[in-house]
């Protein structure tokens, strides 16, 4: 094909290193457990296996695939070992991945509807049945005045929902002025962490972020929220937006929206609703209840790379009113402009987030509905549901063991009863033995150890085998002392 | 493997549809001269072509891939097409579409070092090895006071710089206090819209983003800079920020950075410069004075994801004084403590953007990288940037047309000496023609067509039809007039 020198791999090349990389990916979940799920390198090792300098001349595909297994694969910590149980999960899944293979390999940019219109309503679309999968309300529908966007993530998503409610209450942007001070944001002490980025990124200051204390169960208090609004009335100041949580990342602790929207509502605040990793439970109309009161949001976002099968990134957020998103983060100069977008009557999504370019991403999203349909999603979470509610009963019951929180879906926070430095070393012990990963986080003062079955190819019996490690390093504690 | 019902794909399932999707990407690429490369869809046809509601089961793979082929394709503008001259490319190759595809197989998650350190130090092993790669200042190796990540667009990246820079200005953030309208902004008339959505972002207001005036060659002139900082100053403003571009988007000028440095250290701004394609140049050595200068910048940026054969996202961003930046942006929970991190040993790149999450992105570096090496990167560089220079001196040589700008590179500003109407007329014909995708800009208040040579697999021939192309459109007008 090529009239000129080249040192592109040709599509003759491209098919047969590609077939090598889906094998090695196959080969490599065939295999996953054999890894210690925790990367037990020390810091600079995987640098100093490296080469000093770039290469002056190209190498052979070979060695690249033979550099990941030997230098790049002990440096992995194994996010989709069905023993990954910390944090929140990053699960992925066939369809996924080669929905985003397939994204890669039509390499367009979707900034506007005309850089790829395909791009544009496919999300469009998708993100209309999710509103239909997830029970949320008709407001979020492309066809209402609202409308949902693929972002990276719930940081980015917050960050927007922040902006949009700093506009709707100040008018800074339309009017080209700075931040002057007066606004305030609401949160509870359990948030997620990147409301406060997004609170310092946005020019409110964390002085002005209001951590509003929560309730025995780790829930946002609603009269405390009032109390503080009103204060900051009396100040002077310019409450302008709250973020209530379903599940928060500390505790999986449910905010109670209802309560929380009519306070926000009565004093024109803007009400976000971030359900990162439990809003994907909302597929199954059973978990619904627990995020009661989201019909009342004017913004919502949860990630399917977190428990949907979706590999990152990939996060969806809704607005009820896409105009007043749009007017935020809205800019055109002349080299954007376009009749499609003249017209308005198309979506340019750069109109809906931090960045101009984008991915084509609705392409894996769509692929991981398609192949496991709503039933197939639907299985899986409850199953997961299922063995982390198994895996809280047996904490219930042992004597040495206590639940921190309660555990409505997928997360269990639990603790050795003999304290810190009990819970520490066994979770120490239990991450260099590479049989599973733990994290933790402090529920009343005091190390609690966190265990969220959210992999994709997480089974009872690897939940079975997380138990019963955990009480082995714990019989080995009692042994010593 | 599976001891329960599973909705998964199953990996040998994963390698036999794998392969399917590695044969259509390469066949896709094989035979994209063969589509309309700005896509002829009106809008809502896609949407109209897919089934209203989510399914409630799973479907075959087969069928999804059929749907690729008849309902998405359609929509898809071919940004990898030889014949895209539009926007800033968007390049692609094998080997980073491979490298992307090992991270999404991988699936890890790498906000902390100690979530995959390979993540992380394999991104600062090639954001070092890019500093020689392309002569940037060694105050940006990890090695010294600075360091290089990944950013997702330059968007992203010049709005992190902006925050450091109003961090370093007035401490707002380590004082826990919102902005307060006194900070100023400075970038040209020509400056990427981009800059403009971070002052809005930042809380800065678009009154305090000034826009300087440009020379003849619409590069900013930094005695007017200076001027307007020291009015800015007697004002009682706090001018913190000046952005100088290589290459902007309208019409590939180059601003002076190191008279604008002078002027910017003078006040103690910070400058950020921001060369998201035209970085890419500096590969090779002959193309380096034009970012004469760049060792004064406290920060810079590129694009491997429009220039460099990385398939979106991906850019690179570096600080000289890597604290200023993680002062800026960092946030720690409990749940996010580890010893790595309390260590100090170790980059945690969750602290370096606006996101917590990130992909393993610098896989698919590594994998362009080391695929063409030095010289293959070099020698599709100068390829470009010859058939470009072509390009304009046929320009410069037909009496109907003319240059609007200099070329210093890879784009081509020119018109149609017949006024906008024609011009606007030409590119549209053009564009529906599907032969070349072409857009345009305003340059000095006229309608002025870019032509950007940047796609992986331009070669001499697409050029030379593409200039027959706009003559054969440029003849009709005449004919008609």
């Amino acid at each position: 094909m090529s009239d000129e020198k080249s040192f592109h791999m040709t599509p003759d090349e491209f098919r047969r290193y590609g077939h090598t990389v889906v094998d090695w990916i196959a080969d490599y979940h065939s295999r996953i457990e054999s890894f210690p799920v925790l990367s037990q390198v020390k810091p600079g090792e995987i640098r100093a296996s490296l080469p000093a300098d770039p290469p002056a001349h190209g190498e052979p595909f070979d060695i690249l695939m033979k550099d990941v297994e030997n230098l790049i694969l002990p440096g992995v910590t194994h996010w989709q070992s069905p023993n990954f149980f910390a944090y929140f999960p990053c699960n992925a899944s066939g369809p996924g991945i080669l929905g985003d293979l397939l994204s890669s390999g039509l390499g367009v940019q979707g900034m506007l509807w005309s850089t790829s219109p395909a791009c544009t309503e496919l999300e469009t679309h998708v993100l209309d049945w999710l509103v239909t999968m997830l029970g949320l309300p008709d407001k979020f529908l492309s066809s209402s005045t609202g409308g949902g966007v693929i972002q990276d993530t719930a940081s980015s998503a917050a960050l927007c929902a922040l902006l949009a409610a700093r506009e709707r209450a100040t008018n800074y942007i339309s009017n080209k002025k700075g931040c002057d001070g007066r606004i305030v944001a609401y949160v509870s002490t359990q948030t997620h962490s990147s409301l406060q980025k997004a609170a310092m990124i946005a020019g409110i200051g964390v002085d002005n972020l209001r951590s509003i204390e929560v309730d025995e169960n780790f829930a946002m208090r609603p009269d405390l929220l009032a109390r503080q609004i009103e204060a900051d009335k009396r100040a002077g100041l310019v409450p302008s937006f709250v973020c209530a949580t379903v599940g928060t990342t500390s505790s999986n602790a449910m905010d109670p929206i209802a309560e929380i929207a009519r306070v926000a509502h009565q004093h024109n605040l803007w009400l976000h609703v971030d359900a990162a990793m439990s809003g994907t439970a909302a597929l199954c109309p059973e978990f619904r209840p627990l995020q009661k009161g989201v019909e009342l949001a004017e913004s919502y976002n949860f990630n399917p790379h977190k428990w949907m099968f979706t590999n990152f990134d990939c996060n969806c957020f809704w607005v009820a009113d896409r105009k007043a998103l749009i007017q935020t983060l809205s800019i055109l100069p002349e080299y954007l402009r376009n009749q499609a977008t003249e017209s308005g009557a198309v979506i340019d999504y750069r109109d809906w987030h931090i960045q101009l370019g984008r991915r084509f991403r609705s392409l894996k999203l769509w692929f991981v509905i398609r192949h496991y349909g709503v039933e197939g999603l639907q299985h899986h979470i409850r199953r997961h549901v299922e063995l982390a509610q198994q895996f809280a009963g047996w904490v219930r019951n042992d004597k040495h063991f206590e639940l921190a929180a309660p555990a409505p879906l997928n997360l269990v926070c639990f603790r050795h009863k003999a304290g810190d430095a009990a819970n520490q070393t066994i979770m120490d012990r239990l991450n260099r033995s590479g049989d599973l990963f733990l994290t933790h986080t402090k529920l009343n003062g005091k190390l609690t150890l966190r265990l969220c079955v959210g992999q994709t190819n997480t089974q009872a019996r690897h939940v079975e085998r997380a138990w019963q490690r955990i009480r082995e390093e714990a019989d080995k504690l009692t042994a010593v002392a």
